[in-house]
């Protein structure tokens, strides 16, 4: 790829710290500019040489970049996204991490304006279970998904950018519309961290919760491995994609309800017929056994 | 322990095989005989030395055995015990390892008549992804739990007889009314399946089901991994304790309804105390972070 003169990272985290590494590792930047609220953790980013400096601001570190990543939670995208937009350079392309994508797009026209063609909406499937800029490694996107959400006003040049930057993290681009994304992630992510926080939840809720925990085994384990996820970034992403959210649970509500009614009248093959189809559904799943990735 | 003459293993799998290898090394039993309808996995018992001698029968196995360990599938428990009825000497005791316990201890109470009282219900909380003779290790109940359920008629030699010998094994045994057991199962086991089921199910149904999958990440798959279990066994377990699941379900529909009010009426705070309380029970649970043991 052609070598940036400067890339901004917002939010020197797991995420834009492993981004920084990864399209160094690749010499897809000649400089990386970093800024973070937290100023310890920009401080290690500096020491650690995830980013070459230290700007003091968001606005700071976007002035003259040529790539501004923002890797926030998704409720402090507003702001951020209106900081930067100040000091832009007219060529400078805008893209971000967050879970949540019509939202995000919506939020970016917003603050961005003029600038909007400039912005993609980028979601990369990853995670490690540590956090923070200490846990950034340079092969956190090599074989992850990063789904890119163009508008119908975003430039190709600047989609064909930031597509070519993931690629050179050895990341797979797909493409598609913003809320095509928040369908899909509300039904295969967003969907089950909700049910297993509600699980525990329920668990947590009884007097004889201590009792039961004492003989959950490993089902539970991990099937609620997800509810000690960050309350605050589930509640935002809940929020950010809350149509989409409440139709997959009503949808699954639907389906628990089948299975309910199959249980109540006692009938067997039917419930037979549907696991058997989940079964098979599950184990051909590729994803089934690959560790890893996560969203 | 006290040696045993003679122990019966009906079901020689996973479970019967690890048992019978566990007594075995323990020096719990002199003699271990064996009973499969599975021929082929009943000559490779022999063959793996889990067992000594293959009967012919179950109830050719019970025959003059001091101690009969049934470990078959719920549904086939009835006519197993209505064999080994026949000829079980007076002071023979029987268990079994079935995932639900007041249907078994109904079922013997019918099937074993006048030796239901030696009858002790347990249920071994341990597994591997494997199954069959082949998986079996003496090491499976190591630090497992072993639930036994006795009934008001259970005589307490053949309960200590149960528990020496899951001791002997290195189980862990905590004593309840088969009511007790099915009702804490249901909650941590059974209700996690069928909601594991019932999402995979949901996506399985869909016409772009193969394009939520391929965006599928480590949340949906550690969540829907039970999703991959047998389904003859859970629809026989689900059927089993039926009336406990279905109240299960129902106390978890309602605490879904919550979650999905919050999300409804985007009630952040009160969404975010609900998941730190799940957050916080799921992080101090011990078992969150051991590997292995499985319903």
């Amino acid at each position: 790829m052609r070598r940036l003169s400067r890339v901004a990272i917002v939010g020197v985290g797991l995420i834009g710290g492993s981004f920084a590494l990864a399209l160094r590792r690749a010499g897809g930047a000649a400089r990386i500019v970093g800024a973070d609220r937290d100023l310890q953790s920009l401080e290690r980013a500096v020491a650690l040489g995830v980013i070459d400096t230290a700007a003091e601001s968001a606005s700071e570190a976007a002035e003259s970049a040529d790539l501004v990543f923002v890797a926030v939670p998704v409720r402090a995208m507003g702001p951020v996204l209106h900081d930067i937009s100040l000091g832009l350079a007219p060529h400078a392309v805008v893209t971000d991490a967050g879970s949540t994508k019509t939202e995000v797009a919506r939020t970016a026209r917003e603050e961005l304006r003029e600038r909007f063609p400039r912005f993609v909406p980028g979601h990369p499937i990853a995670g490690r279970e540590s956090s923070g800029v200490e846990a950034a490694v340079p092969d956190l996107y090599r074989g992850a998904r990063v789904v890119l959400t163009p508008t119908a006003g975003t430039q190709d040049d600047a989609l064909a950018l930031v597509k070519t930057c993931w690629e050179a993290c050895g990341a797979r681009v797909a493409t598609m519309e913003p809320e095509a994304h928040d369908r899909i992630f509300a039904a295969v992510s967003h969907l089950p961290h909700v049910l297993a926080f509600a699980l525990v939840s329920e668990v947590a809720s009884r007097a004889d919760g201590g009792d039961l925990l004492g003989f959950a085994a490993g089902g539970f384990r991990d099937f609620t491995r997800i509810a000690a996820s960050s309350p605050e970034m589930w509640r935002d992403i809940a929020l950010a994609n809350r149509e989409a959210l409440l139709a997959e649970l009503d949808r699954y509500g639907a389906r628990v309800a089948v299975f309910r009614e199959l249980i109540e009248k006692a009938d067997g093959p039917g419930l037979q017929r549907l696991m058997t189809e989940a079964r098979n559904t599950r184990r051909a799943w590729p994803g089934g056994k690959r560790a890893g990735s996560d969203e």
